[in-house]
């Protein structure tokens, strides 16, 4: 960490900032240049993570060196973590293909969609049994029998769930019920719900925040490594920005930024991300590229009625030409789909 | 609601469109112009939120016409929300200035600093028990007993306290506990959180989302409305942008833009908005000039140890010093502050 | 175009807001609902876009329903701009490759790395003569002798060049000694700019600027087309936003949403985007998957003495084993690199 | 400037880096630390700004301390600047209240509106003669003409002009017939414009770019001072943001953080940072409340006929009530209004 002193720091000022880090006990070094006196403190940041140094007078600026994550750096583990979800093994050179209904709405329905989207190479089914929607008079999904429908699903198709998780009461259920559990984008900083999870060793799909910083959400990933699970794989999901032609800003960039500063797998959702299913083969193609370890796609056999998000999701037939195409960027980059 | 219809949309796409809004019971009007034919849907678009029209072949965009909240907005109810809160009313001609430690550390401490900003007029005292942090490294708050400290302080001052919730399971604490439940800007979208606050009459502030807009905010205060709790304020607390400078951007234009569309109460916090307690005066200054209803500021009698946010803590001298400002401004704007 | 009364709109109001549509030559709609009235007018939005119509008493919003753009959109002209510059023709199957320094330093430097981009694929070459800086203190390019650099290189390799513009007095310079003009970010509604270029027929480079949306960038495109010139190509470059890992956010989103509302070839920078040359691979490799027709690439023999931006640009050997890569890409979504 | 090295930073990498700050004139100084190595260079970090350091191996990031701009800042001169603009002195404890309409249309309307402003008590009269639109198809101002019609009104009030260039091949024009120069929004990065203005000492108002940090505006302001131009001042007109309830957000907090990094007087302009003019009122409050120089408020006689943002203009008589109410504001923050 560096301090930098205002050019107005007396002796005093400087003195008493020494004191506090010697205090703390850090190691404090003095440079004194021509018009800014600055201190080092090699060591642990993360001690000073909790001190208002700015609020110390003299202080003009507090510069961290130090990433504030641990368990979830590359520092910490070279080499990638790949995820066993009942058989897929997500992080490898395979990439992981979630697909399904945005929300669960009917039995038949689920299953037909999970079996199309089998047919078609996906190796993860997905949906929403519990929605967070922005409107109280919006659809707020089926709960605990949309969950059943998904394990019907499964049975049939083998394929494991993800589906996402709203309240940290309902850990028992998820536990049993699904395979991964997401939490949602506007989770993503509900700490109480990530130190749940965090206590079992059950696989989580940790959403990016509308307007969360990579660095804030490794330390979400953190929270939740740091009670234990280490199963946590990213999922990018489009961020907001002042853009209005599409639903977010994908940032793609922030897979092979992460792909550096973490072994975490990152997986990519186009179709949240674009809320539109025009854009969603495109962005899924992008995605490959650029590295992700996996893709999160919304499948319905009939958008049009579909009680949540229908303008973003693929019709199963428009799936399996998406999976024809990625087949073949996927060999581009060195990545397998089964 | 208004569907437009791309160019090329054939005749029988347009009458399907039309046949599903016949479905769900509205009445479609077509008007057929030379470049765009749109259908207009007078009626209640709240109908069509859960719709996914934009899924339908032929259909370019959906334009709301209506707000999308009912019991919030101030066509629902004219006159200002006043809310009670042990004798101190939120959202009449008198200012409602809480103020007190970003978190509650000791007792002497918190009693302390409530015994000052009441001395310097505050009327409501803050303090923070539980505390969401990006770091799980970080100080995370004293909990139940943070609370009881809370207690003591207003065993002494007769101050209402304000203090955040951040998991659904210590609600019962709360409500026995507080006078306000807060909110934080993290989980205003935690819908279950929200459920649960919906159900008492305990008053709620409601803080603004990071990247939250004033649609999605109101539809947040919507939900705990929707449960029956009608005792909501809103408070401004800064939005996420590009600017680096302060921590975030103090929307302040927030302030008239919802006194004109509802009838609820209007909190600014500039502290959390500047992090900087320079800014902090000038800040609560036009907050009060904008037309704010209160303001939430964080005090703290030694700043540089303080466990959470000392950089953007105002000391007691310094926040009596604003108080006297502030009660210029007030004046100026026909407001009081006690 | 759609304009929402307010609720509490007098009839008298209703009456003036369509005598002042009819003045102006157009033919309004009157809709009454239950809770609002609307009035359509389906015609030229683009009469109304210089109308205030929101200052009239009464109307609390107006809706456009057209695109305020005429000549760059897909429904003035279906099938897909391809514009030849010396015999490469960008906007096809085969991708535009430009690449080159950042900016023109020495002769021989420029030369060189004209020849090794060459040698890997490249087909133009590009370079900056004259640098648009944030800070006044910073290298300003060389100007008119860094332009001749260029065509020195040009002589050698064939390769055609495409070189930034900042001021409207340069214009017979570029005219004489460039192949594609490239209109700089910083300057995408300096419209004094855009008119200038738009009175030639030399190809032009429109790159977005850090905050244009889609619709304000073609509509700058608009701007030099109205002017006569019909060689517009648009560049996405990364916009602004909170996040701050990498310089900017790159929006390839951008790239199918502009596929799909214009005819003109997109073209994509992924060295500016990121501002780092880890990460300008994997970027390229997403834009060409996500249907770019070309890129626009920093290449630099020795980037940590290059004058402007050597931190994104990736050394020539670093190129060569790029475009390896993105001629596997390229093959897999049908496309050709040289 | 701190230089932080990788952790895999090898010995012959760090003595790299440590040569070529010596090359450069400068004085390192190596810390190495437990997990990181890092290199202080306290000097210029104006000379490094022109290095590309981080391309270095081995270098994983690095951090400028000193600020990069001189002339515009407040340790190169502490005093306030004040700029006397034919009288009206604008820095100082008198507030400057620039109105007038967006875009100059008709001489009699224009001394109309003049007239009525400084008898509400405006010391300067804005009015825009060549308007930069986002259209090409927008009214684009009557240039000239504008600018005779602007003299007219100057010769019966007496009150100074501020205009709007946009061309730097008009400067002799602006030098002739404006009081002082206005650099829009989409111009403060304009650096050729910028660069003309600066070559006199005619007072430039530069506007916030529609993105720009606090930090870049700085350095446009720098770059018109560096060129002998030091009557500058700065006009916050709002930021773009994913917020669409407003045009822009305006971002209020700039004012004081601007008062501590500059000298240079600092005016808000609410009626293009909110677009709708019910929002004007209470944001020029704040904005004075907040420690504004001064106030940039569009009037109009007839809104709804205005040919440019007419939405957001206020009536002479709105404006006449604004003005007393400001009076209010002003004498409460110690400042005053003519």
């Amino acid at each position: 960490m560096i301090i930098v002193l205002k050019p107005e720091a007396t002796e005093s000022m400087i003195e008493h900032v020494m004191d506090r880090l010697k205090e703390l006990g850090l190691t404090p070094h003095l440079s004194k240049g021509q018009e800014r006196t600055i201190i080092g403190v090699i060591g642990d940041d993360r001690i000073l993570a909790n001190q208002p140094l700015r609020a110390i007078a003299g202080v003009e600026d507090v510069v961290p060196i130090l990433a504030p994550w641990k368990l979830a750096g590359r520092e910490f583990k070279k080499e990638d973590t790949i995820i066993d979800v009942g058989g897929v093994k997500i992080g490898g050179r395979r990439l992981a293909i979630m697909a399904g209904p945005c929300a669960v709405e009917k039995k038949e329905l689920t299953v037909g969609i999970a079996q199309e989207v089998k047919a078609a190479g996906a190796n993860i089914l997905r949906g929403g049994a519990y929605k967070p929607r922005s409107s109280p008079y919006a659809f707020q999904g089926l709960g605990n029998e949309g969950l059943d429908f998904l394990g019907e699903a499964k049975k049939l198709t083998k394929l494991p769930i993800v589906s996402e998780i709203l309240d940290p009461r309902d850990i028992e259920l998820f536990l049993e019920k699904t395979d991964i559990i997401q939490i949602g984008a506007r989770n993503m900083q509900n700490f109480e719900l990530l130190k749940e999870v965090g206590a079992y060793d059950k696989p989580v799909l940790l959403k990016r925040g509308l307007s969360a910083t990579i660095k804030e959400w490794l330390l979400s990933a953190e929270y939740i490594m740091s009670r234990g699970n280490k199963n946590v794989m990213l999922c990018e999901r489009g961020i907001r920005t002042f853009e209005s032609q599409y639903r977010n800003t994908l940032d793609l960039a922030a897979v092979p930024a992460l792909k550096a500063l973490t072994h975490l797998p990152v997986i990519v959702d186009p179709s949240h991300a674009t809320g539109q299913w025009a854009l969603v083969a495109p962005m899924a193609k992008a995605a490959v590229a650029a590295g992700a370890d996996g893709l999160l796609i919304e499948v319905h056999s009939n958008p049009e009625c579909a009680l949540c998000d229908g303008e973003e999701s693929l019709k199963p037939a428009k799936f399996k030409d998406l999976m024809k195409d990625l087949r073949r960027i996927a060999a581009a980059v060195d990545r397998e789909i089964e």
